[in-house]
């Protein structure tokens, strides 16, 4: 496999140079100042906590609000493996549950919900005029050419509709998906690997056609690339600045990074539940969050209003929501709440419920990624929370 | 090189097979449930700040309590590449100094000061009668038969005082320095290396050779795992348990895990300057935190008192403390003032003065690991603020 040249890429602190620190240079002067203090961006960490482990989080049961109309949501929630549940209409928590051994303050991935996240922080940049969506991708990132991103626009990725060789089957290492996963970090590297996410995105061929919904992750990477050319920064830090800082977040949120040290911005980032609600919050508050704005008014209707109908071509999508569309990294049911929800494989949902002025975060580890059957019981938990907060 | 079986190690969840999960498997059922929640474990993560990145955190000086009679203290800080200082006197701050861009909540790795938090956790099970430090390692952990820790008791491997080939050349990558590095996750792996830090200690050889101080990393991995052996838990999960969850800590420490989990117990620790703090707190209060008994006043008073002069061979330490030894893993300088310290290189001290009921946290990233230039800088800066200590 081809290994493209890519970069320079943000560094990892002042002055570093492109792809330093090494796995195997980080204890050296001067990277050792950067790394004593970012071990865990080099060398998987485990938490040494400071409450006792013999008494591990009781469950957090707090469902009473609903219980008249939802007697069996406990039921329901275990059934669909939920870690952490939170209803927030307004600024008031309604209702929170939290497995056993899962605490209020434990981060849980974010999956495909991240992709929410970096569409808004492409959203904020949009605003400041930084990107421009109807540009070409490779206005921004030049070393996309002769990729499949050679020719769509930001507009498109941001969307999804692009046309992309982009294997899914999670079983075949030769698979795109697979080599994307390795090449993040996610799986063992093979021999002839690219040498990081940058690298793999530049591998990718396509047909060339647009406009039509294709999901596929590398589109959000696309985008995080974006990202770190217009700001200067890295991925990570971008979305700091962007959103995470602005929120008002009870936690640093935290983001898997490839040896690049480039954030895996379509599925890495791992959040409380309650921090991942104020995204929400901040998007039914049109934009605005309490560190001040986040996006402009008119890219949160453009989100709350759906994408194209036309272009969906996911017929599960459409089988459950006849009116569903997909924009700016976000799916839009078009059902007449006008639902709209980040989601990610395994059952995690940033769900937005307009009318009620409501948020309902559920994150979950179902035993299957993305089979029909789990995504049914899903939508009818979020669908009946939603229902139910009519008339409480 | 050969790689024993070892094990069966404690699970990273409870009903985990061994080793499970793996790189390759986290994001299936029903790893997958333990892995959303512990990420960080499996893939290199960064943190998306919830503070303004672009606002990077103020340098902290606080040093006037000393400066009448350290006035050039602030100077010599920075010349020895300070992170972060912090002096206690009983449970006052008396002073506190953090780099531009290093915050009094960002967590530093501890490099060998990682040992001492280590040897107060077997103390604490050598005080419940759990561990024997008479018995052989053997009788712990049988793996090791045919090792070098096959005869040498846990007293001896507390006190450092186990003969073993191991060859601490950094640049050789058939050293054992390095092949540690690479078994533990710390450097790149290469073909035929040890599958984890476990297989690696039981590679290790010796002469049988004990009672002579020479000083060895592996020692407090296998210490890690005699904790393991007896207590059932994860070496992470032990340390929380008896130290980090009794210490009223702001924050959880980590500790960087191995492929199969097991916590670097030797260097592998990351903590803020205060937490680090709390523990030498601890140990000047006789073995008792906040949350109750750590160790008993028998085992600190072992500390404090020194080890075996006779055994010590390091020229460097004896020819800066001519009384010096070494104990249940800390350095004792035997000096008048009684200083006792846990080291790591780069400029890592957990220094105790007992005379003034003091703490002394200095945390540091010199440019060299281990250089007789910077100890003897970094040895005037914490002697001349404990003398300054007596007359405050």
């Amino acid at each position: 496999m081809n290994t493209p040249a890519t970069g320079p890429h943000p560094a990892r602190y002042p002055g570093a140079a492109a792809g330093e620190p090494t796995l195997d240079g980080w204890q050296e002067a001067p990277h050792n100042r950067w790394a004593f203090a970012h071990l865990s961006e080099m060398v998987p960490t485990a938490a040494v906590s400071r409450r006792d482990p013999a008494t591990p989080a009781e469950p957090v049961v707090r469902l009473d609000a609903l219980a008249a109309q939802l007697p069996d949501l406990e039921r329901r929630l275990e059934e669909t493996y939920t870690d952490a549940l939170l209803v927030l209409r307004g600024s008031e928590v309604l209702a929170e549950y939290y497995r056993p051994g899962f605490a209020p303050d434990d981060r849980h991935l974010l999956m495909s919900v991240s992709k929410s996240l970096c569409g808004t922080v492409v959203g904020a940049l949009v605003d400041d005029g930084r990107i421009d969506p109807a540009r070409p991708v490779t206005h921004y990132v030049p070393e996309l050419g002769g990729s499949a991103y050679d020719g769509p626009t930001v507009q498109q990725v941001l969307d999804m509709q692009v046309a992309i060789d982009y294997n899914e089957d999670y079983v075949d290492p030769a698979s795109e998906v697979q080599t994307h996963d390795r090449s993040a970090g996610w799986r063992s590297r093979r021999d002839g690997d690219p040498a990081d996410t940058y690298a793999f995105l530049a591998t990718l061929r396509g047909s060339g056609r647009t406009g039509e919904f294709q999901y596929c992750s590398a589109n959000t990477d696309v985008l995080a690339w974006i990202v770190e050319r217009v700001t200067g920064m890295r991925y990570a830090e971008a979305l700091s600045t962007h959103l995470w800082a602005k929120l008002d977040a009870d936690l640093d949120a935290t983001i898997t990074v490839d040896t690049a040290g480039f954030g895996f911005a379509n599925g890495g980032v791992s959040c409380t539940a309650r921090d991942l609600a104020r995204v929400g919050r901040m998007m039914l508050d049109g934009g605005i969050a309490p560190g001040g704005r986040v996006v402009s008014g008119d890219w949160v209707r453009s989100v709350l209003s759906g994408g194209s109908r036309e272009a969906m071509t996911d017929k599960d999508f459409t089988g459950a929501f006849p009116g569903g569309s997909y924009t700016r990294q976000w799916w839009c049911t078009g059902n007449e709440r006008g639902n709209v929800s980040g989601i990610g494989i395994h059952g995690q949902n940033l769900w937005l419920d307009p009318p009620t002025d409501s948020v309902i975060v559920k994150l979950s580890s179902w035993p299957d990624p993305d089979t029909e059957h789990w995504h049914r019981l899903q939508q009818a938990v979020l669908l009946d929370i939603s229902h139910a907060l009519d008339t409480l």
